[in-house]
């Protein structure tokens, strides 16, 4: 369970007293604000503030005085011609605040996205939570065989019984050290800013993570990709969702444009060309790398 | 005057219906949200939208489920203490978005600010309004004559008389030749992309402009400082007043450590530390040079 | 003229005494160093100093203790993969350092490419070169009528004879007047942080522009299409050419699958699938906007 | 011993040869090129190419055809005017580019500095070496009283043997495991990208680290300074010798301004002023709080 009663009970508070704002207001996010989306066995997302809607992004725009454009019909196609033409400053002017609880593994994945404001659970002043994540049975997967970067089948059998226990013993053990290691019952304590040294990557972290639209948009293209790694994906996931309420217009126009889309290259655009023309192109006769061919193969179905 | 009634109805429609809304609120930047503060001749600063509160401040520093602290008398000890030890990440979790119209040298200035979301109206599509800057009488100054980088005391009589004529007349011309330019009445119309370059840096423009409180703070100490150019200084001094406003306790504790403050050098501390003892100081004995020495005079009062 | 005889002893004095270096060199690049390639009328492009070669790309990618791949062959297979799967990390450790003289209206645009380090000639504290743009007749051009954003056919006749006098006027008068206010001969003198706003957008401006060789071919991909404003695009393009020479692989990679290429939506893939079946497709059946539409038969050719 | 044969003989080879180039030298930079300077007991940090000097520090600073000014005297009075008045785009104009070697949990302090680009080895992709960081006897801290965020005393006796001895147990058992899982001997292999997580964050990891000058300054000033973790610190403080040598103006400049001198805010400024003039000032008639007041008497001596 990814909450505690007390933590439920300040949610409840923060949720039980709206107040009046002159600011723009996006219904479908208010919905979510402050509730806990569960993720992975002892993970979350959920929204702690917001920035703008779709009317905001046109608003900027269009640098007015009031609102987006004309009509909540012109707003639509604005966002869908921006997002086309890859205007970024736009997006930009929206902003969401969010709470993450996730492992460290994945932590650090998300870390690499530069372009956002984070304040993380310090286990140098505080300590950590006896929080690991364990893979449920399907995603005890294999190492891929084509591909260094990726995951086969998934584990079964005794190989996956030890898997489960080896990850269990060592993060249980690992913690009951940690605790003892920072005791200050009967001995001085070891600094907590050494004793974190001693948890595996699996253990769960939290913390505040800002971002504004455009910056958000890249993120999830990239991580709710089919390519990234199951355990960020799904947190990419959840936050998909989130978007989709609060920027409909903007989320079905990236949807379109980035999630659906495919970026071909000019070897690839001329093979299309000549294959619309009727011509039969070949591996050999399209002047792409085998890899790139097969890789051209699946965006054409 | 910097806004049209067609601009103010716009603005009244926005602050005629409050919506009810979960997010943090902050009644004193409520109290400003669209309305116009007229800075320069025709440049204002407007609040668009804004994100947190000081509670949010304190709410991230704590990677906490409901609010900041326990008590208002705690968030500002903590604000202090963050501002004081420079920590910046709980800070940037705080968001501003203002509409801001100004003169074209200013906003080359500002825009050095990397750290920010800019949209501004483009004079490649759109066209320009025939507004520029004019100094005022008591802000017509000299160039300084002990700063490369400054002004002296305001020009008087005739040459006063002669500059002010020049810099209406040129904008006006200026801007006539603009516009003949860019008519299709009876020719072709230049492109507004080229017809533009014929503008003089006084002419005014506007952006939207979103950033997190740090980095808004650090503008803010960098732009409201006595050395910045008066041009600019009226802006910030503006925003100072808005973010006052909007994060009270997080202001002060600006005011107070950043503002207020002073940054010594090695050198100058071992002076005052010298001086403490009873010591007869000379910029002989200082090891600094005459403009070190000169400068900590000045911080010494 | 852009370059005097005393700068050119400066550019011939620094390229006049080569020096051991242990780092990595690039012939391509080292050939171009501190010459001038003229860019429109007055401006140019020049290269300061670079960091890095394509092995570099390489070896940062493998994190290696010494070079990048075993060899040149499986350097430009590496470095085409990562372009293709859009990994940008390792093209971030190439660094490239110019010295770029511009006009006001080009920097302008140029300066929105945020993740850059600029040091700019200061109009505050120096005087401006009397150097303005002046467009050549071929592209003294008209405003399009189908794009606001863009130009048609070039001006003729008495109509680009008046545009060119207006343009060479104004400057020459805004200047004069820049010249006669700062001037302290039988007067005070206005301040240069006040005198510079009577200078129009065409005057030229200088900057020093370090850039990282991913953000770099972002600036190119926009600012080197065919929908960038000319006055930019040519600067773009002698860009290209030394990157060229610098990184020949990247370079190639990025012209193949960046400038080369096209992102096609999740509907235009859609149509291209049917219509390789044989389906005709026509607007009406595709799902798409007419003017997506008509983008779509543009890059089918 | 941080190095393998291998590595060290690809070190000696990227040292073999220099090559001639035009591009600005620093000598006392090309003397560590690639070589390894060891921290902690496995990690190190070493130079793989940096762009710039002092000089090109002033050229940029004056948007220069030539060298930076006229002569190196003056190279120094201008780098530390520009390092006193906080003038920071000069100093972006050089870069560094490391090679380090650092255990996990100082890698996720590290990367919290945004403004830098970064290669690090893929756990996902890559094997990761049996390396761990155990702390020697003497960094062996106990939990400081005063401060949660700090250490206290050595541990001695029972409790440190104990605590290393966890330490390494744990590490080697987590190792083993982590093995075990990803071995495909007999079964088939977790996937490198799940089987990471088991691993502690004492673990060493590897990443190219580039950043400019100005922002290394600061990742400096936080990181070498007395209230950063000690395993962090050691870094900073190897980083800094390298800095002494490539840019000694600029260092010896950060020096003065920013490693010795402190900020005193606007209460500690009217203390100091008071003091001067004689005044006998307490905690009481200081107008801060407690520990503002022992703050202030720390740096006052």
């Amino acid at each position: 369970m990814p909450v505690t009663p007390e933590q439920q009970a300040e949610i409840d508070a923060l949720r039980a007293n709206p107040r009046p704002t002159l600011r723009a207001v996006s219904d479908g996010m208010e919905a979510h604000l402050y509730t806990i989306n569960p993720v992975l066995d002892h993970g979350f997302v959920r929204v702690i503030d917001y920035m703008g809607d779709d009317a905001a992004i046109c608003q900027a725009a269009r640098v007015s005085y009031g609102k987006g454009t004309k009509s909540v019909q012109n707003d639509e196609g604005l966002i869908r011609y921006l997002m086309r033409h890859w205007h970024s400053t736009p997006f930009e002017m929206c902003e969401l605040k969010l709470h993450v609880k996730l492992p460290v593994f994945v932590a650090r994945q998300w870390i690499r996205h530069r372009t956002a404001n984070v304040n993380e659970y310090s286990a140098r002043y505080s300590i950590l939570d006896r929080e690991f994540y364990i893979p449920s049975a399907d995603q005890l997967a294999a190492q891929s065989s084509i591909n260094n970067q990726g995951r086969g089948e998934a584990l079964t059998g005794a190989e996956a019984e030890r898997v489960l226990d080896i990850l269990k013993s060592d993060a249980a053990r690992c913690y009951d050290h940690y605790q003892d290691m920072i005791s200050d019952d009967g001995q001085q304590g070891l600094a907590r800013e050494l004793a974190r040294m001693n948890l595996p990557a699996n253990i769960y972290t939290q913390w505040y993570w800002k971002v504004d639209l455009h910056n958000l948009l890249h993120f999830l293209r990239l991580r709710a990709d089919a390519h990234a790694q199951y355990e960020i994906r799904v947190y990419a996931d959840e936050i998909c969702k989130l978007v989709a309420d609060w920027v409909p217009f903007a989320y079905k126009a990236f949807e379109d444009y980035r999630m659906g889309g495919e970026t071909l290259s000019a070897a690839a655009l001329d093979c299309v060309r000549r294959m619309l023309k009727g011509e039969e192109v070949t591996q050999e006769t399209s002047g792409m790398s085998a890899r790139e061919w097969r890789e051209l193969q699946e965006v054409l179905g």
